[in-house]
């Protein structure tokens, strides 16, 4: 991809070593409270995991946060695992002032040369029109303030994306929560970067928490692990993201997650467990 | 747990270094062709990272598979990424005859030390009573010769488990498969031992794949990864397992399945990516 994307800058990593590379994490990827988020840095991992030549699509990637990361100064160190005939797996630390921040673990493979029986009973998603969702912002700066000003700033990954939030999903925003643990929207990258299946994890962790939806004073939703597994190389044009929490329980949850182009077909199945932390 | 339990005995791992243990798998954890079941060994794995005094349930752990286990000795090496005040992130290697099976990621908390809301959906699965489900075995050895001995003949790990598939999960072994991709049970382990956030991990990869019902000529559907959440301690009893795929697009699947204990609790979600491979 182009450089001149703002995905594509700011995953770029310069090699250091035969298996370790820098980067720097610009603050415009940072959620609630400025720590970036967890999808983009699992990418800035598989990015530079993809530099050892493995096959282009990671087919499954998981990542567990271990500590906070913040914008600045990144070192990923990348170990291989094992190089099939059909996949390849690697494994790689994401560090910062010298503390690990997160580990991930990653099978890569071409969707291309897949071969094999389909049967699929999954359906696409039947969202409002764009012109009936919220977009995000300006609609949601406005709404927040009506709501809950402390709460709902508007954070800088907000600005990387042309988020469409359906009216259901958008409730809590506007002080008239669903009540269900659901989000979904229309979305694609705000500077016109066509998606892939490296992106893909972005945009699997790029919805606000559904927690929004059913929980009051939500301070943080720290994700502990997340896994998101490239199904398809997505088609040019919108995707539609769905996300669904069918089980807190005790402040944890998972979080599933289905990313589907525009020609109808699954391209990411995502899922998270994360905590849910309530402001005191 | 008693080491006279099957499962404490074969996941039992000898100190032989700081963070190297050596054990011996048995072949009565194979699955079809030999190999020992993903769910079991990634069990192998959590258990190592646990004798270096990890919180007690293992939150997330997931596994991939890079090369075939066999039976016989196995060399687990674990490599700390970091304790918190909440949570332990820790990592094993697999190893046998010096190649690296698998590479496990897991996360450990206390779960009887979770704190915060609850908002539950999903409910627990509606299975018909264990009198009208099809025992394995015996029943599925009689079923077996009548459809397709083949591919059908009883593997050792059946054996583990008191499994009572659903007449309607069952129809794949007597050649009356039921077109959807679904396979749910009744289950605990055949000699008693209780079930425990430590061995879920089986549990959510015990039944057979859930592609019997769709496709014909299933020779193996090896697991690529495979994460599994501990989300309860189960309580004493049987437990019930529901594994679905709704998406098998070029022969990859993803296979969700839930474990609910005898309090109609959820226990465990679990997914994983496989390739499904046929005969030709």
């Amino acid at each position: 991809m182009n450089v001149g994307y703002e995905f594509d800058a700011d995953t770029s990593l310069e090699r250091v070593g035969e298996r370790r590379f820098r980067g720097e994490i610009p603050d415009r990827w940072g959620v609630v409270g400025g720590a970036p988020n967890g999808g983009y840095l699992m990418t800035v991992a598989v990015r530079a995991m993809r530099a050892a030549d493995t096959p282009p699509d990671p087919l499954s990637a998981t990542a567990h946060y271990v500590k906070a990361c913040r914008p600045g100064p990144v070192t990923v160190e990348v170990e291989p695992v094992r190089s099939g005939s059909r996949h390849t797996t690697a494994m790689a630390r994401v560090i910062q002032q010298d503390a690990e921040r997160l580990r991930v673990l990653a099978t890569f493979g071409d969707l291309t040369a897949a071969a094999g029986p389909s049967a699929v009973t999954g359906t696409p998603p039947d969202l409002p029109s764009r012109a009936e969702c919220v977009t995000v912002p300006p609609d949601m700066e406005q709404a927040s303030g009506a709501a809950n000003g402390a709460a709902q700033s508007v954070p800088p990954i907000v600005e990387r994306f042309d988020l469409h939030l359906t009216p259901r999903s958008a409730g809590w925003a506007v002080g008239d929560p669903s009540g269900e643990a659901h989000m979904d929207a229309w979305l694609r990258f705000a500077d016109g970067r066509p998606a892939d299946t490296l992106s893909l994890a972005v945009f699997a962790d790029a919805l606000p928490p559904t927690a929004l939806n059913v929980v009051d004073r939500v301070q943080w939703v720290p994700t502990i692990e997340l896994t998101v597994h490239a199904r398809g190389r997505p088609a040019p044009g919108w995707l539609r993201a769905v996300a669904t929490t069918r089980f807190l329980m005790d402040g944890y949850m998972e979080e599933d997650v289905e990313i589907w182009d525009d020609d109808d077909r699954l391209v990411a199945q995502g899922r998270q467990l994360a905590l849910l932390l309530r402001e005191s």
